[in-house]
């Protein structure tokens, strides 16, 4: 493999925001996950109050959604892009203790949206974790990685 | 466990960002843990530039330390807070191909900065990913953990 | 009505950035308007230094039209886009004892700008009532409202 | 009244961010008000769902408690502060076809926090807002105000 | 001079945001300058307005203050702080072509506020380029530079 | 020279973002320089270190680049847009005590990206301030200007 195949590191090994400016305008989208292993009893405690718990999924929901939007700000060589979609699915799994993540991103541009996705699901899986850190701060982000992405010179990816 | 326990969520349900108001200045201090896998190609070709390469390195870093500064911003029930210190450690791992991320945050204050260096660990984490992902979509950060925290009303917690 | 006509609510009713990757590019524009009232003693305080005082109506336009800019960070469910226009007029209205804003946005876009117009609106009158709550703590945003908007499937909306 | 009495303004005309470094350190409270008015099926359509349109509300409570911690961006001459309480109340209101909305905010220092109060409604009401444009543009955010303020040289303020 | 006398870089040579947590809180205040040359047209037309140019001078005077409150998000190794008091006078000067910007920052904390200063003088110049940049893009930042700092363990610094 | 040179200042005298909604897509790049003067003895510290000081320009390049980024959220008329590549280049200039920070700026779009370009030069100027201010409180930066900048209705300019 060559120098060059680290796109945002130059000739020099300085960093740099990749010229995108010649890359198509294609359909993008990126499906990437996340998983919060807790203690069963705190997973109990966000389900057990039925609606009246519904803001701490709310509220991480909300949270990579937001999140999603501010990569350009987060990630240095990002690109800012606009988003048509971000939707992320949280959904309790009782038998392994936690919650599963789910982060959909799309957009019609010249970059990928791999890293809007990836952050979307890091940020909700945060969220829990500050959500319910007051009973369970040895909750763990178990793992973090995309799913897929389509779109772009690359075309489609699954893993 | 009471419906209480959880401290972001009210009597009704409703997420709120809980009053601090009352909580003693002390100092406070956590440790948070990430660790990136990649293939052996890629982590040698971030290692093999030596100086050169260097950027991939000092871009996540730089990305974990903006990062924590910006946790009010990103996770919604968390309060504003004056970081004292920010640090973030890069460790390549050749044994188990990745890279181990080590963030500590500091400050004097009333609440904990566990979401500091949580935050700072998984931006950190996303970068080198961002960085890396045009040879290796694969990658997968493997775990985010608190490691230890120190001060507040619940003293030490070490996993 | 049905439960999809709230398009940011799934048919779970979690909250989603709606998928507007398929709606056409079409010129949009929207107006938004606002009133403040306030002592008659606190416009005149506003109206009275001529020019010297010219920063009160200044600083509140320019706030306006960065808020506009910063829509997509604080609406949750918001689309980032790529405004085109922003002017936000504020008009002394010494009958009603309060200050008039009205707040114009444009772009080519996926999305209409209404959330735009309004939040620049809004941003308006929320400095008017800094600048001047140390004479007037009573002052009220009396109402804030969309007045038109053109453009999209939808067509034009005049109130 | 001088021309000292907007204190943002200095005795040229030009706006600054006053000096607060002389100002006692005392815990502060501000609440405040808004209340955004729709159609009477817009309010069904929220309610009808039970806990399934739960998100519309807990959307509008996170922007808005997001948006506190945002008033010194958004808002020129207000300085940075370490909010330690922020809470919006959103209840919906049957007899008045619409969405009553407190916002509380909270901690010791320098400044008040009316502005993060009132930055807290303003932002949740846009929020309903945005969340319901689809079914009823002609919504109307018809007062945002200040209900009350305790801390501070000036003491208490109640409306 | 030792390699630890560059304070944001560690003994091996990484970047970090120094611990502070030891230091004292000191009143400490900043005063930096920063100077754009024009062409004397430019200036004039600046100028001639009267009162209705004041919003060129305006909108670079609120840009500078907005900007060293955020300068904790521009530079990397800076630590988020709490501004008591920013002020930025514009200073015309028809003799050398230009205008001067003064910029004062004020806190009481364990960091100084050189970088705040710097940050919105830089920033008010960048703003009075781009709102006279239509009609004379070759204008020059000639100098940004600190000109006094009072405070902390290192007490005062005159230029 | 007409009122209407300065393009954000309407009829009236009052700011407004300008509407770019009929200009032409065109190809857009800008080059902007800046140059931090200091004691040699502070370039020989950083420079002596070889890849172990690399950190002090690493930092600065990221700096640069993630403000040319938020350059919308920072000068006040400056339209939000989606640039397709940021480099910045710093050349240290043993023979005139310094760094020169080169910034280019590309996109495809309706408005120019000279501020962009030059605010990156800008905040990696001031960045290199903040990493040696602990041993040499006095540097300068010189200068901050527009190299050249190609696209658009008014097309190539060059100093």
């Amino acid at each position: 493999m060559s120098n060059q195949q680290l796109t945002h590191i130059d000739e020099t090994g300085a960093a740099r925001m990749v010229d995108v400016g010649e890359k198509p305008h294609t359909e993008r989208v990126a499906l990437a996950e996340s998983f919060i292993r807790m203690q069963p009893a705190t997973l109990a405690l966000i389900l057990s109050g039925g609606h009246k718990k519904g803001d701490v999924l709310a509220v991480a929901r909300v949270a990579g959604i937001m999140a999603a939007k501010k990569t350009w700000d987060l990630i240095p060589m990002c690109h800012p892009l606009l988003l048509t979609k971000v939707a992320v699915t949280l959904t309790p799994d009782e038998q392994n203790h936690g919650i599963h993540i789910l982060a959909e991103c799309r957009l019609s541009g010249q970059t990928g949206v791999e890293m809007e996705a990836l952050t979307a699901a890091s940020v909700a899986a945060l969220t829990l974790y500050d959500m319910c850190k007051a009973v369970d701060r040895g909750m763990v982000i178990e793992y973090t990685r995309l799913l897929e992405k389509h779109g772009g010179k690359t075309g489609s990816w699954v893993r």
